[in-house]
Order: C-alpha cells, then structure tokens, then sequence
C-alpha cells in the first residue's frame, strides 16, 4: 500500500518524522511518499495544495498530515484566502472526499491529574466525535464580502447529512450505541433538516442505536460539566470545529489527540494540534497525536487493528515513562519516540 | 418608572416573584407591570409574544424577563417554528432592539469548588462576554428549508458590528482594558468583515484599549484550559450562544448566572438558565441569577449602581448563608430569597 505524507508548517515535519519511524516499523511493507502541503507549499509552489500534491493522492491508500499554518503574524496570513495555508487544508479535504472527522477525546486512565477538569470528571471520559467536514458554511459558493455587508450560507442537504450520520450510528454500533446529534433546530431552517434527516435514517436502518438530539450551546456546557454522559457525537461542520476543540482539552493535552477523516477514497489522519509556530525546529514537541494518528491510519485506512492497537499500546507505555513537557516530563521528540519504538517489541 | 415583567414558562414564575420582591424593596419608586411571554403567551393569546405585551414594552423604561420554552416533550415543539416559546423571545429581543447581550461570567470567592473546573482554574476568573444579539444567522430573512436541502445566512453590516463592539470597548474601559474579538475569519467571509471593522473602530476611537482576535474553535479551548486570560470578549450571535453558555458553567452553577441585552431603548434583563420543567412548581429553584438580572436592571437600565450594588452584596451573604440546592445547600427558593431580603438591611 502506498501513503502520501504531508509533513506540512511548523511542528509538522518534526512529528511526521516521528509518525513515519514508528509506521514503518509496524507496517515494514507500506510506501511512503512525501509532498508539500501548506505555507512550505506556497513559499515553493505558490500554491498552499500544488499539483504535484493532488496528483500523487490519485493512486494513494491513505493520507498522513502534519500541520499546517504559521504564526498570528506570519506573511502567510496576508495572502489572499485562497493562497493561505488553511486554504490547502481545506481543498486537500475536499480533494480526498473526506467528509467523517472522527475525533476520539479518551483521558487516559492515570493521567486525569493532567485535565483542566476536576479528575472525578474527566475519569473514564470516552467520546467520539464525528464532524461533517465538507459541507455548512465552509465549502458553501454563496459567500461574499462586498463593502460594508458580508455573508456566508450555512447549506445542507439531504445527502450530505445521511452519509456522515452513517458513519456516526456504525461507530456507535462497534462503542455503546448512542449517538447524540448535535443542532440548533430552535433556530435554524438547518439544523431542522438536519435533524429530521438524522431521525429518519435511524428510524430506518439503525434502530439498535439510542439517538437523541441536544442543542449546541447546551452541549457546550455539558461536554465540560458533565462529559461522561456522551459516548459519540455526530455534528455538522461548523458545531464540530467548536466542539471538537473544547472536547480535545479534557484529556489536558492537544499533544494526545489524534483525527481521522473518512470519506470516499483514501482517508487523511492527522494530530489536532496546530504547528506551533513557537516551538518549531526545537525538536520538543510531542509527536504522540502524530503516531495515535498513524494508528488511526492503520486502523481505519488500511485495516489493520492489530498494527494500531500495537501502536496504541506502546504510546501508552511511553507516555507514562517518558512524558513530554506538555505532560510535565521532559522527554523531547525524538527521547519519546524511541520509547515508543522500544516498547512496541 | 416603569418596569415591565415577563416571568414565562417553568420555573420563570418563581425566580422572577423573588426578584421583583427584592426589586420592590431596593427600588420601592418603581412600577411592575406583568405580562405573558412564551408557551404560556401561547397558551393564552395563541401567540408566544402577543400584541397586548409588546404594547406594554412601549413607555417601559427596562424589562425583567423570567425564562421561555418546555421540556424537551413539550406540546410547544411540535408547533411551528414562529409560534414556539423561542420565538417570543426572539421577537422580544428584536421589538426592543436589544443588540448587546453582555454576560458577566464570574467565579465568586470561595465558591471555587463548585466549578466543573481545578479550583486553581476557576479562582479569580472574571469574564464579561459582549454578544452581538440581532444579526447574523439568527434573523436573516434569506433562510429555507426545502424538500432535500435548507440553509441558513450568516450576514452583518458594518454598522451593526460597530454598535455591538462600541459597547464592548465602553465596558473594557471601566475594566481591564482588554478585549477579544472571536471570529472564524480563516474561513468565513462574514468573520472577515467582522475583524476589519472591530480593528477599524479600535483604532479610530479606542486606542486605549488592548484588543486581539481568536478563532472561535481556540477560544472554546482556552476558555476552559485557561479562562483568566480573558476579560472582554466580543463575538457574533451565534458564536456568542455558544461560549456564553459555555462560559457559563464555569462559576458552577446556571444559578448564578445574570445576563443584560442592551440596546436602543429599554434594556432586557433575565437569568441565563433554562426553565427547569422538571423541578417548576416546586418551590426549590435558585432565585439567585434573576435576583441578580434585577440587579443588573438596577444598573445599566435605571442607572442606579447604588442599589445594585446593594443586591450584589447581599446575593453574596446570601448564597454563603443559604445555599439552594444547586450549590449543594439545603435553602429553598423562599428561604434563599428571605436570606437576601434581610442581607439588604
Ligand atoms: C484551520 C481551519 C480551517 C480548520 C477548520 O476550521 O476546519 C481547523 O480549525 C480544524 O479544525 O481542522
Ligand atoms: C432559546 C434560544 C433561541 C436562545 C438563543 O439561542 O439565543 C438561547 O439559547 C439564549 O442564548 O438565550
């Protein structure tokens, strides 16, 4: 099988690398091909997803990123939109096809002490996120900024949300089997389709699920105050950028949290955490969310749990033994990728 | 002068009773007028904002608003949408011209406990969240729904996010002196506009004052890893449901929690929790946000800091004396607002 890595800005690379050692040595078989993806892709291509990019995914089984974007005050941020970093994120999404974002948000068990919560809350926390990631108001054409009016177009369709809601009510089928929707239906002509599309899919196809239906900014407070009521998640884009962010604080680090999107051809896996422009190039930064990812690749991009639950396993193992300084430890980078390398014999 | 009553649905009935008792004995001068909003305006006049209370609205000087809305099984839900309690309130809002809906978010000393987050988090936490609360995708008219699709619009003018931020600089400056703008302007038009005229007007009217701008998927993280970092935040509607309620649960309980929606007339002031169906009618729901809400009518609607002042303290004496059962206290509403009245003296 062939995966396409793209290290992208900041951070990135360092992480990816990290990734990469540990993929190859659990998965010796696969073919890994770097490309350019992001700012480093627009200083040499002018183009934050160049061609080259596109064309090597036509014939890959599945995408590793890193992160992209640079600093508040990075020159990248004065492009025009479409040149900026996060414009090549979102076309390689669309590109791909990846409309499932699953964002698994598990504290790990001994490292409640590390949440932002009271540890009696954030214990045995276990939710999955799936964000739709193609539609709402971030790929929506009727948007405008024009003087002194602007508007974007929040759209959904029928379609749209069905084939992200399977993806929600099939991971509920394999965890506890609930999923709650997440909408604003006491406002939004949306969020009504949205939830009546949700309702009858579950009515036909998955009646062993438990659905039910909160609003987005009654699940803001909950996921804080109450996390251990939720086990999967299904929301449309925009809710679950927000939501899949405040989730991620819970286990206490964004260096733990990795992603997989999902959609009709390869899948694209990557941490959460942005490039961390601060700590670029210092060889710190903890590439734990980089090699969970690379677990989600095995997993849900080529199939193989049990190379992904090796991996899962042996993060576990050093993230006790050799916590980064984001955990309150000192490992560097490359301190805790050999432990993780170690502890997968 | 003369204050109009909108106790509502739930538990709205109860906590606006303890309000209007302390609102009387702080402010004995003023008038109080009822009138019926929501489910129960619905009930009565078929309508959840009928003609006869917008009529009393006309020569009011600030209204004091109980909570709107059902259970989640409430006969109200399966109405259309514009005869649903929210739609009263949204009609309400719209009829008074409310465009600020400021939520001061506070961590009471020695009630650190009760947050959902580490004590040495919520210690000291003292946020005022500006929400812009007539535009954006809550009253654009271009919305639909459908057959297979529907959509929402997400739209601002510049005059209407100057007037939105010119009271979050106004209330910067008689506090820290800072203030966050919360935008998604890496992806949305709209938020582009919003971030160039918020800079726009810092620059040509407060210089004073320190402004930034986050993204609103980084905000709902720090908010909850490190709320102290903020003391103004000034944000679009919808993003403003969002964190304020998210915020919200910081102090601990809902109960606690005032809100004021200013604007070109009178102001509207009401608790930010929900109705309660469950425990309405019982006699035992935490008066202390609507008592509060009058304080804050007290404050920003009748200019009165002396008497609000005078509310702020004895809430205080009275939620360390007499909690409710939300604070894990034993005082009922009665007995928590009895604690109030003679805190007062
Ligand atoms: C960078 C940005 C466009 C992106 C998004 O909003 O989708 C990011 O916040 C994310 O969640 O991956
Ligand atoms: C009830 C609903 C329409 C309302 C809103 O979204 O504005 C509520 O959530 C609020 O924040 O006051």
């Amino acid at each position: 099988p062939k995966i396409v890595s793209l290290p992208g800005d900041g951070i990135g690379p360092e992480v990816t690398a990290a990734a990469v050692q540990v993929l190859r040595e659990v998965a010796p078989d696969v073919t890994i091909e770097e490309h350019l993806i992001g700012g480093v892709a627009y200083d040499t291509h002018g183009d934050p997803f160049p061609q080259v990019t596109r064309d090597a995914l036509s014939d890959a089984d599945a995408v590793l990123l890193g992160t992209v974007g640079g600093a508040q005050d990075s020159a990248w941020n004065l492009l025009p939109r479409h040149q900026r970093p996060e414009s090549g994120l979102l076309a390689l999404r669309k590109a791909l096809g990846c409309y499932a974002n699953l964002r698994p948000v598990r504290v790990q068990p001994g490292l409640e002490h590390l949440s932002p919560l009271k540890p009696e809350l954030a214990r045995g926390v276990d939710i999955l996120i799936v964000r739709e990631l193609l539609g709402g108001v971030y790929f929506d054409g009727d948007r405008k900024i024009d003087g002194d009016t602007a508007y974007n177009t929040m759209r959904y369709t029928t379609a749209e949300v069905e084939r992200v809601a399977k993806v929600a009510f099939w991971a509920a089928e394999q965890r506890k089997g609930r999923v709650t929707s997440v909408d604003k239906a006491n406002v939004l002509e949306v969020s009504e389709l949205w939830r009546r599309d949700v309702t009858a899919l579950r009515d036909r196809d998955y009646r062993g699920i438990h659905l039910n239906h909160e609003y987005v900014d009654s699940v803001a407070m909950l996921i804080v105050s109450d996390p251990s009521r939720y086990d999967v998640i299904v929301t449309e884009n925009l809710f679950g950028d927000i939501l899949s962010d405040l989730a991620a604080v819970i286990p206490g680090s964004l260096g733990l949290m990795p992603s997989a999107s999902l959609g009709d051809g390869a899948g694209l896996f990557e941490p959460i955490h942005g490039s961390a422009p601060d700590i670029a190039g210092k060889g710190i930064a903890n590439p734990a969310a980089a090699i969970m990812s690379a677990g989600m690749l095995l997993r849900h991009g080529l199939k193989r749990p049990d190379a992904a639950n090796q991996i899962d396993r042996a993060v576990s193992i050093a993230l006790r033994s050799h916590p980064t300084r984001d955990l309150g430890g000192a490992a560097d980078t490359q301190t805790f990728t050999r432990a993780v390398m170690s502890a997968l014999e």
